[in-house]
Parts: C-alpha cells; sequence; structure tokens
C-alpha cells in the first residue's frame, strides 16, 4: 500500500526546485561578484562544465540571467543577471552569513563586505513593516485565510 | 589538460554542502512549523523515507537537530532543532520570502505569517549596524585583510 502523502504547497519548495542546486547558486554568486564569463564562472565555482552549461540555460530559460554578447569577432557571450536575478541577492546573503557565522575556520569568513553606512557588513532578516530583526517566537503562523 | 581551476573559498558553498539538498532544508522547514515525527516530516515533505533517514542522521551527527524519545513502550522518538539548527530559521525564511515574491500563483503564498509587531510578515534583509535594507550597489567587497 503507498504511504499518504500530502506535500505541503510551499515557496522554499519552489525555491529550491529553481535554485537550490548547488552550482546554481555558487554561479549567481560568481557573476554578482563581477565575474560574468563561462570560464571564470567555472573556474572560481568548480562546477564540472557540462552541468554548469545546463544550470545556466535553465537560469536564462527562467528569466533569471541574459547571455549577452561582448565581442563580436571571435563571438564572446557573458552572463548577466537580470533583475529578478539579482533579487537573489538577499538568499545568496543570507547563506554567506550563516556559513560566516557558523562554517568558519580559525581564518574567519573568507569574503567580507561593507554597507554604506560605513560599517562591515552583518546581514540580518528584519520585518519589514516595523524594522526589528526577527528573533525566535516572534512569528506566528497564520491560518489559510487570514 | 585539465582546466586550471581556483576555487573559491566561500561560506555560501559550506552552506549549501551542509544544508543545500532540497530535503534536508524541507525537512528543517517542517521541524519549525512543529511537524516532529519521521513520519510528520516524510508526509508533509514528500521525501522518500531513506534518503530523509539519511538526511535527518546528519543533521543529527552536525549538532543540528536531538533525537529525542518521546514514548518508551513502544520507543518513539521526535525530531527537535537544537540551537544550531533554530538559527537557519533566516534562511529558511528568506528561501520562503523569494518564492513568495517570484512563484506564487494566482492564490497568493501558500503559508503567511505575522510578526509580534502585528504586521503579515514581509521578511527583509537588513544592515545590523544601521537596521537600513541591503539595496542593490549599497554593499562592496572589502579586500582580503580589511
Amino acid at each position: 500500500m503507498a504511504a499518504t502523502t500530502e506535500v505541503r504547497e510551499c515557496s522554499i519548495a519552489r525555491t529550491l526546485d529553481l535554485v537550490g542546486e548547488k552550482w546554481t547558486l555558487l554561479a549567481v554568486r560568481e557573476i554578482m561578484l563581477g565575474n560574468r564569463k563561462f570560464e571564470e564562472i567555472t573556474r572560481y565555482t568548480g562546477a564540472p562544465r557540462d552541468i554548469l552549461t545546463t544550470r545556466l540555460r535553465k537560469l536564462e530559460a527562467r528569466g533569471l540571467l541574459d547571455r549577452v554578447e561582448y565581442q563580436v569577432r571571435p563571438k564572446r557571450h557573458e552572463y548577466q543577471l537580470t533583475e529578478l536575478g539579482w533579487s537573489l541577492a538577499p538568499v545568496v546573503t543570507i547563506l554567506r552569513a550563516w556559513g560566516d557565522a557558523h562554517l568558519s575556520g580559525p581564518d574567519g569568513p573568507p569574503l567580507s563586505f561593507e554597507h554604506d553606512c560605513g560599517s562591515v557588513l552583518t546581514p540580518v532578516v528584519c520585518c519589514d513593516a516595523c524594522g526589528r530583526p526577527l528573533r525566535p517566537k516572534t512569528v506566528r503562523r497564520l491560518p489559510a485565510g487570514e
């Protein structure tokens, strides 16, 4: 007898289905860091070339990347994030923050960033309405339709 | 000739190596929603049982989950997130927010949450120092060692 499943409709699952695969987000990271050429992306991510090609095509098909010609002879392309692609910046930022906090070795985080307020960036997830950082037990799930 | 690789040391890659696999984060989501029993986690995530078992063991081995006996006869266990496991809440929250914003159908986001300020939660990533939301081009990478 097959087990009953009641798989939850979920935005996390949908997001992971689109960009959750490791090389995908690392490619997005690399393009955000300014490395937009296929050779650069494969070098700095370590992604196998054939897998990277597939992942970049999926991102292009889903509107997160544009493949832009930057040289005519010989033809050369680079990858540019669309506005939708750039909207992944908070996802990448929070994954980095978690790794910085919990998986750094004695050398500390591999990369550091500065916010334009002048501070070294420590990103934190806040409530957009009140601006306060989200803390455990300050968020409750609303019943469907509420 | 093998391609030269200079794979970037990166907290995003480290985080994805630990929790980036789809069923892992969906299991964490389900436990955060209060479904701590193996049967519940497999039902609501749709994860294959053998894969889920492997993923939960890895999370336990890495200190993100505790397997806690809640009944003696017959023995029954449930999974509880450790403090480290709960520290993934911002990651889960931002993945959900991105899916809510960009992958919702006509019915809108599948789940809604309320912050204790009284507003329906829209999470946003902010600079912990100044409290402002991160915007494009407000963050620059620091040279190594700065």
